[in-house]
């Protein structure tokens, strides 16, 4: 039983870049850095298990989620001249 | 009974691009971004669904829920030089 | 009885544009957006109301309701290189 | 007994300008403009006086009142050029 | 008994100014700002010290005055060409 | 037993610059100055664990504080021209 993720879901930047090539890429990234932080401050794969029936049909959980993932995405956007 | 949304709602960025021709149009693109965010967090459709009534009617989840709009926005109207 | 709001408090952008003369429009810009995604969002006017009671003398609602309209208005005053 | 805030209460920019000659003046701006989108939301003097005596001492809603204003006061120190 | 907070702890950006010589300093001004903010919604010595213990200790209520302090930073940063 | 975290804990800005050779040093810094953030408002270690149980499984409580770590990376990113 594992105690820890991996550590390729540990990673703050997965790739060790911000440039992308499409806003989609842009966009998967920003999923991926949200959350691979949240990976960080709980690595421990039961304890991110044991939450998440409750969080993943709470919309406000979600909305939380989401607002996070939009601060990433500003983030990859600007680093990328936002696609122009 | 569909257990999974369709693939075009889990685009993270619809159309691919950030650039709008109208400020309007980038403020519907902002809203189906923050919208394609809680599908990719939660594809299945019923999940969401149970969470809706309750959501709707609760002006601080509207409120959540706009602010991340508005962030996202904020991303989209940047990459379009605010359309001036 | 009405049960959806009125297209016009449904546009996204109303007036279609971010850029306006004054910041004192560019403010009541941004308010005006924020309740149109609120709008969007819940186009049941009476949903709408059920809610506004208890909203609207809640402290902590109404300074969520302010922080959104504080970032819409960022967008809006940037737009306007901030009516130098 | 007064049912509305006063006209000068309900000014988006009070002063109708982003731009101040210091950093100590633009942060009086930025709570004064939270301040009055407060009012704009509720512009009923009792509505509001109800809510305060809760509000006032919890500490996470000082706290959230606290990050709107550090919002608005991001908005006009870009204005002024940050005052360098 | 103090009724009410010294002058010097409720302006609103003490300096003065956003500039300062290092990173170090300017963090230090941020979380400096973040707190006077608080003294002036509340400048009774009192009901700021009524709330602080379950502040204090709550997570979450920590973890949102540091997202307020990471904003004022990012003003103060960004004021100073961030220190390149 | 320690009633104060050391000092290495409660710097600002650990390093003393927000400049960083990569992306993923700079999200261990934005990671680092989110906790000593946390620490310098709560120095005090004791208290700061007796919050963690509750805490890290509480998957708003992570989003939460993912969010902080999202804007502080914001600041970092800008500072270094995205690392283009």
């Amino acid at each position: 039983m594992s105690q820890r993720l991996p550590a390729e879901e540990l990673t703050g930047i997965p790739g060790g870049t911000l440039i992308t090539k499409t806003p989609e890429e842009g966009r998967q990234l920003a999923m991926l850095i949200a959350r691979h932080t949240i990976h960080q401050i709980q690595p421990n794969p039961d304890a991110l298990k044991a939450g998440r029936p409750e969080y993943a049909v709470d919309p406000d959980s979600l909305t939380a989620a989401a607002q996070v993932v939009a601060i990433e995405f500003q983030t990859i956007a600007a680093a990328n001249n936002y696609w122009r």
